[in-house]
């Protein structure tokens, strides 16, 4: 049984949804190598008798306890009145806390509010937890073997303090257990599931499936040894649909960089977001040689070569100018590969013919073009979104002659 | 006292991080205009003891629950049976449900899996909520006065669903509380606070601030009348750096838009993310001609006029250069705006003169160029954002004659 922590993410903003809680996905993959999880995770607005509860709920689920946020200097910053009254200490003025405060004021010549000298008092017996990035400390509790942490809001903050005052006081737990994790593409959820459970369910481990866009992730946990002989089933299982252990643009990517093939990018529709997801990927500028966002028909012409006849003939969303839009970029930039996106991304510009939804992608390799059409649902950024994805998984195809 | 919503998300990816749970702050601004707050929220990994555990905490706290995810077709998708053991009630076959599900694969043509008769399975005398963009449907069980819901997760699928069949089955509360909101760009957050703060205060409101990658939003919220006035004195306060009650691309695409100004965009490290932002928003078509990524030298030159020389002289990340992309990108496209960036989104490639992070952007608009050097810190994405971020900023005070 993996050790759980209880994760307290503190903000009214939180609730309120004018802010997005990243807290949660940064510290579980933190502590995963260290073979804990978080079992338990809850949102408490800054309001003191929540926290409280919270405190004292996560408490009594798990050994230890998380809380981020509320360690300002404002009035609304409750953490550690909060965490004194749980644990039923008094809250006392830190001198050690005041004088790393009154240092970070000084280093970056800030005029020091009165206000500050709150972030000074913490709960008796707590140790003090300093922060090198913001004025707010953090503090430990040990209350018999359980452990109370509280880190500032700000991940930029709180996650060099986790890793230097939180992990290095918890024991590795065991043989943390290990994941094999792959992205799926071009096939629904329910027949990857069919394909995929009995495999996991055979090699005696567990395994979770998400879905984005089109895009499944999959992760395999096998508590007693490696995963990766399961992995392996599964990837023969799912074939050309295993897109691979990171996500579609770093395949790809990765795919371009180990054959040496150059790459260049026209898109309508997607505006850029082929071109920007490609970029992520460091080192991507020896493949990813140009890209061109055109949306006027004037623009397909002049940067891509387009017949104006042909658009004139089928319309600008149309396979023949996706095809003649991917071959363009290929030959105009010298790429190897050329890919290319058009459709109507809405919420106008649709007609019963050609829908709000509709996309035409095209990849031109090796002396071939082919060809996709797809009508999306969603909204413009789910159409975007969803035609990215199939433009890069139609080049890796096309990389992997599949 | 606002009435309150407890939300549970359920998945055992958001626990360990590997996928991030935006349905709390998707559904709390749904809920805000009708006057109820998410006054709980949980995460719930895929376990029917846990997701029966967290349902009835969040019924005993509040008396409306919403519960997010768990509904698809495989085994661990457990929202149907650990509502039924919530609530004491059986599951039960649903006719309407499976006719839904079996109509919905029919429509796409996609081959259907056994396991999806499973979602044909609801708690005994639950209300079915149709799902009209995915195969999951949602319900409703009613339980004196408590309501509770259970949603697919997918946003794209769940939040046209909590529209359609959840917000009208709740009534209206009193007045909602009123928020005035803002985008503020190019100060520091504790400059921001300090002015905002005395002004917030003086109207006798609360307000709140967050940070991402250098964009702050402001959320003033006024629970007597409305908080515009103090939204007039805080705009006139912050001045430039005040940039309207959207986002920086809705907020450029607006001003594009209603002075009937066209945009060109040269990019290279920021590798299309500026174009991608600019066509996330509706129409904008009409003012956006065309976009570059120009990443090789040779590209600056024959796509953008970038002279040889040039670069020779001062390297591809210069002032000059992006001064000269961002002209040749207008003339090229005969835009009235033209706006580029070049610059070292790393890991690698940067020198001590040159270091990763430093990016140059440029602005070209009536006939002048405005050319600003940054260092930004963090990794490549967090480079690649701050960066499109200024460089929208930019675009946004040549616009203003700021």
């Amino acid at each position: 049984m993996t050790p759980r922590v209880a994760l307290i993410s503190t903000g009214t903003e939180l609730l309120r949804g004018r802010s997005l809680d990243t807290h949660l996905s940064r510290i579980a993959r933190e502590l995963e190598p260290l073979g804990f999880e978080v079992g338990f995770h809850a949102t408490a607005p800054d309001d003191l008798v929540r926290i409280v509860e919270e405190i004292r709920l996560a408490a009594a689920r798990a050994p230890i306890v998380i809380l981020t946020g509320g360690l300002g200097p404002t009035e609304d910053d409750f953490t550690r009145r909060a965490a004194a009254e749980a644990f039923g200490r008094p809250l006392e003025f830190s001198a050690p806390a005041w004088s790393a405060i009154r240092a970070r004021f000084r280093k970056f010549r800030i005029p020091m509010a009165a206000n500050n000298r709150r972030q000074a008092f913490l709960p008796r017996g707590a140790r003090l937890l300093p922060n090198p990035l913001g004025s707010a400390p953090g503090f430990e509790i040990a209350s018999g073997v359980r452990r109370f942490f509280a880190l500032p809001g700000p991940p930029r903050e709180m996650i060099p303090m986790l890793r230097r005052s939180v992990l290095p006081r918890l024991s590795p737990q065991g043989k943390p257990f290990k994941l094999w994790e792959a992205t799926v593409f071009g096939m629904p959820e329910g027949t990857v599931d069919e394909i995929v459970a009995p495999i996991v369910r055979r090699g005696g481990a567990s395994y979770g499936i998400t879905v984005s866009g089109g895009v499944i992730r999959l992760s395999v946990k096998s508590a007693k040894g490696s995963p990766a002989a399961i992995g392996r089933a599964i990837s023969k299982a799912l074939g050309i649909h295993l897109v691979g252990p990171g996500n579609l643009e770093q395949t790809v990517a990765d795919l371009l960089l180990r054959s040496k093939r150059t790459i260049a990018v026209a898109e309508s529709c997607t505006g850029g977001q082929i071109v920007d997801r490609l970029t992520d990927c460091p080192g991507i500028s020896a493949s990813l040689l140009e890209g061109w966002i055109c949306y006027s028909n004037a623009a397909k012409t002049a940067r891509l070569g387009v017949p104006g006849d042909l658009i004139r003939r089928h319309g600008a969303v149309s396979g023949e100018v996706a095809a003649s839009m991917a071959e363009g970029a290929a030959r105009a930039a010298r790429a190897d590969v050329g890919v290319a996106t058009t459709g109507i991304a809405g919420p106008s510009g649709g007609s019963r013919a050609k829908p709000v939804g509709l996309v035409w992608h095209a990849v031109h390799y090796g002396g071939r073009t082919r060809v996709e059409r797809r009508e999306f649902p969603g909204e413009r950024a789910d159409v975007k979104r969803r035609a990215s994805n199939l433009a890069l998984d139609l080049v890796r195809r096309a990389l992997l002659h599949a």
